[in-house]
């Protein structure tokens, strides 16, 4: 027998995890508080609820086949329903496509829009699986960057003043993973514009859009064209193991990725497709689940910038956490989050240094914080040894 | 507003979807018996086993998170404990990854193992979904065929000798769809011999081997070598709604998988992990069950091919159903299934031509016929419309 097996594919020499996933990986202890990490809050999801729905699913055999690559169709005519409302025009069926996540959206979509070398811009800090797969499929990828308005259409204008041609412009337009901004209108509309006046997609990846606080989202960047792809997802407001996300897309975006979708993996799951039509059509409870969830997430946000406004004054800034899962602080004292990290560990706390999410920034200075999964008087206790480290690797 | 989108990649061009699948679309009038779907039949799947599995997964919030994207630990632990018992030796955890279903793992793998460019070596005819992810990797092609004991390796050594370097050979070793064929243990032997004398891959994609009926499937071809990938799948001894497949391959190649399957869907489902790791855990049940699978199966696959025999004669040859879903049959008479297709959707049969898994043989006069969604008689009475639409054809 042969003791090495023969070679990998040379662009794998290209790919890393994550250095997100790498870091989730030692701040497991349990006595570390973690704001590092990026998931919903389990106790929040609905276990019961989900549990009935996979015993009605289960009641006969049609939940246990395949289903039809673009989605089992009640869910897709569910989702329809609920993004005409969203997107204030009539969705039609066709237009709808349930992806395992929107993960495999923004995957299959990387394939169906760009050619190697294809330019991509995307926002920066980023969000790291758009990045990743933006890269494998070989595209060149230039970072605009994000403000307290959201992505900055200036920079985007200058880009293109430039002469650049994007195929693909990729905004997490509401509650930023990892920035915690939201787009304002004004910006939407241009960026609507600019698109249809240069013939790029934007890919508008939302899956915290329905996690507002104090105000609802403002209406998506997809109302304003038909140049805008859509992505959402079930995961942030019912729960990740359905593994439902869909794209709402011009008819021929989706035949294309129908088309991938069967050599990625044939179809999704017609039981969690079907315990995720369930939900998604139970208005009235979901309505007050989604309140649930979107109060205590507000509760732990507020908290959280509380904390660490007091704790820390003008030495650092951090966003005002108005939905979504995440705050972006930036210490104006020039610390270095990736030195203060082993600090804070010691400590017993953590987060994501705001390197981890830098395309063109360094953001050296900055670090992402997840409020979603430990209630206030713990975030308020993560920020107090977050000080205590701050002192530390201070003094 | 634009009336027109902005381009799609230029790669999509040259994909298609499968003839089959378009086939399908044309067959599923109800008074049409159809023997051209590729499914396990619902009505055998352990509807009420998975349901209490649902149950007790649910019955915690263990079910409702993101999962590992190598798949749940513990279906992992389960899965390595049967590989191990299968192939005969200790298969550590780390060798075995999770996939939503086979399919995943056929395009994950064409990502990880092939350059652009690359040489492929399938069966022909061949399985469409494989030959799908190999042409949407640019690999190149070629084609060895398939006789009684399988991949015809006397093809493959001409293959070699001529200097062709295949990187990835693939092989569906048992009871293969769509030929019917199950490669002999001498085969088995010489093409893992070739894999390590010529530093190439094999991937045994496996998901029939447990659906034999008169004696169990020959050891897999992974027993072999090390080169050897294997692929399974839950899909057709349980049910395809949970979406696990499974790789049994070195660690570096499930670390590659991992890292490209972090940016295709972040993981599986949490939820029909447990159920598959339930289910597959549970021996004695799962032994009765898949007997019970398989008896059927062997029945109706009987039935089929007596019926044949019988109204045929010695104008067709059709292989033995030894196991699986498929038979394949070659008419002697010339007959072209292509032609003879319209004649018997008149009379109320379907089945795919043989030309739809051609890669470079043209199988104008075989077909595919599938046996597991219908009982005896049903199969009996197909076979008699067949006859009649074979002799108006004909005259």
């Amino acid at each position: 027998m042969s003791s090495t097996n023969p070679p990998l594919a040379s662009k794998l020499s290209g790919l890393q995890s994550s250095a997100i996933r790498d870091l989730l990986k030692l701040t497991t202890r349990a006595e570390i508080i973690s704001l590092a990490g990026g998931l919903p809050d389990a106790e929040l999801m609905p276990r019961e609820r989900i549990a009935k729905a996979a015993e009605g699913a289960l009641s006969g055999t049609g939940a246990l086949q395949y289903t039809e690559s673009p989605g089992w169709a009640p869910l897709r005519a569910v989702l329809a329903e609920r993004e005409s409302a969203r997107l204030g025009r009539v969705v039609p069926v066709d237009e709808v496509f349930v992806t395992h996540g929107s993960q495999q959206a923004l995957s299959l979509l990387s394939e169906v829009l760009l050619d190697p070398g294809a330019l991509v811009v995307v926002e920066d800090p980023a969000y790291v699986g758009a990045l990743q797969v933006f890269r494998a499929a070989g595209a060149r990828i230039v970072a605009v960057p994000l403000d307290a308005e959201g992505m900055r259409i200036d920079a985007l204008r200058e880009l293109l003043a430039r002469g650049e041609r994007p195929a693909v412009v990729h905004t997490v337009s509401n509650f930023h993973n990892p920035g915690g901004v939201t787009m304002s209108p004004r910006r939407r509309g241009e960026l609507a514009e600019l698109a249809e006046a240069h013939g790029f997609w934007v890919i508008e990846d939302d899956p915290y859009g329905e996690l507002w606080f104090d105000s609802p989202a403002p209406a998506p960047v997809a109302t304003y064209s038909r140049n805008v792809i859509r992505l959402s997802s079930a995961s942030k407001i019912i729960a990740p193991t359905l593994r439902v996300g869909w794209m709402v897309a011009p008819d021929r975006v989706c035949r294309a990725v129908e088309l991938l979708k069967q050599g990625a993996d044939l179809c999704g799951s017609a039981l969690t497709q079907q315990i995720a039509a369930d939900l998604l059509a139970d208005e009235t409870w979901l309505t007050a689940h989604v309140d649930t969830v979107r109060t205590t997430y507000s509760t732990r946000a507020k908290a959280l910038v509380h904390a660490v406004r007091t704790a820390f004054g003008d030495r650092i800034t951090c966003t005002d956490a108005t939905g979504g899962m995440f705050v972006w602080a930036d210490f104006a004292d020039g610390t270095d989050t990736g030195a203060l990290l082993p600090h804070a560990l010691n400590e017993g706390v953590a987060y994501v240094p705001g390197s981890a999410f830098a395309v063109d920034g360094a953001y050296r200075e900055s670090m992402r914080m997840c409020f979603t999964t430990s209630d206030a008087s713990t975030l308020e206790q993560a920020i107090d040894r977050l000080a205590r480290a701050h002192a530390r690797a201070a003094g």
